[in-house]
């Protein structure tokens, strides 16, 4: 997926909301846990009831991994189930990989060549090698770690370097090297939200992934007030608050209305923004 | 397991070798791809071959999720495997995660609840609340990214910081306010041996896990030169040396001539230096 076909399910939905499939057994509604796949049954159920309100799905690994093989069946599901019914969608695999090259070029076939993602979160430690054999597919895309929402960030991305810049902004202009705005996007915690504007002084055009609205405490208005450009350029990430809203059968309705109600904020941003 | 129970492992098998089980469907012997479990009958003659001469097995997770889920399985397998019948041994899981507190918790009890791992590989870049989770099971370690051995280490990891030090040496310095030699571990890659001196007076106490040498180019007497400490304090892993040496049925035959090779140049070490 490129740049223009997001902007144009930007457009289309009014809505710059990606979901976050943190999926967990222990907290889906009773009458899900008896079933075969209960994290698939579940996610399933999320999908259908937001799809036009999302422009993007973002299984995070963990909750999958936590189940063993049947819970990395489950994520297995899971995309295929959005790539074969809403292709439109933006799938990103919330994975945090990075490794030396001949080891990021087999994570780069499981998520693009194996599984239809179309984007993988990646972790900058390792440098250019662990991230370049995610960019030899057309169409897909690195979500590089910048600056991440939880309170560690504070540990290493803001140490200041003796070129006069901290360290996330180092990370920002060195894969400038390595990628573009059409194969590279940034995570950017929204609990970080005025340092967006740093961030867009070296990534004007990329679009940035921002997790942290909802139950990390980020501020829509204040990320969109820092970090939009002319196409948005935003792609913001609820989990928790949308996916368990309601732990009962209705479930999957409660998170609709839950996404509905940041989706008309986001309408609301749209129209006055673009 | 504790750092006494690993250093009597060393003594007795006189060897500080870890076999990286990076087990590759494209590269193992004919005869075995057939079979239904590919990858953990590949595996289980490597370890049976190799168990009295290696402290610790290392299964990198991007070449098992790059099968899907039946390669998960076969890690599982793996795992499992070696824990039954090699109780003594260390079990690495390589795989480098590293998330938000919440997230880092499903992959600690991944790893350490439902599975019987001793150790997984964590990248520091999104700090203290990524690690700790794993921190929180009593025998298990962390080890933690520092030093890297593949090229893209040059792009952040030796970073000056303002305050005198660079990157990788702030990782250590600051993780040591997380754990302790008893619970932490630290990659530091052969193919910068010489920087092992300024990690030795960072981390004089912990080991060490180095990867690097063989494949990569690093050299195993110049790690031991820089690199040991009182209790050895050195993992040395070896991947691709081992596994592939031959690519016939007689291949775990051969991979034990192999690490037999490596073996007695660490006897050798060990016997000059403990």
């Amino acid at each position: 997926m490129n740049s223009e076909k997001l902007f144009d399910q930007i457009k289309q939905k009014q809505s710059f909301l990606c979901i976050g499939l943190d999926t967990e057994i222990t907290k889906i509604p009773g009458h899900l846990k008896d079933s075969e796949m209960p994290l698939f049954e579940f996610n399933r159920g999320i999908i259908d009831a937001t799809h036009d309100l999302a422009i993007a799905f973002k299984p995070n690994l963990a909750f999958y991994e936590s189940q063993g093989t049947k819970g990395w069946q489950q994520f297995e599901l899971t995309i295929r189930y959005i790539r074969d019914n809403f292709p439109e969608i933006l799938i990103i695999a919330d994975a945090k990989r990075g490794d030396i090259g001949n080891t990021s070029k087999k994570y780069a076939e499981t998520f693009f060549m194996n599984l239809p993602c179309d984007a993988v979160t990646v972790a900058p430690y390792m440098g250019s090698d662990s991230v370049l054999p995610f960019l030899e597919y057309p169409g897909k895309w690195v979500i590089l770690l910048a600056l991440t929402s939880n309170q560690g960030a504070d540990d290493f991305q803001f140490l200041s370097t003796i070129h006069h810049e901290r360290l996330f902004e180092t990370v920002l202009r060195k894969s400038l090297q390595w990628g573009n705005p059409e194969n590279m996007m940034y995570v950017v915690g929204a609990t970080r939200a005025a340092m967006l504007v740093k961030v867009r002084e070296i990534v004007p055009d990329h679009f940035l992934l921002i997790p942290g609205v909802g139950a990390q405490g980020g501020d829509l208005e204040e990320v969109a007030g820092y970090g939009f450009n002319s196409r948005c350029g935003l792609i913001v990430n609820s989990s928790r608050a949308i996916l368990y809203a309601d732990d009962s059968e209705r479930y999957a309705e409660a998170a609709r209305e839950r996404a509905l109600e940041v989706q008309l904020k986001m309408k609301g941003i749209l129209g006055k923004r673009l």
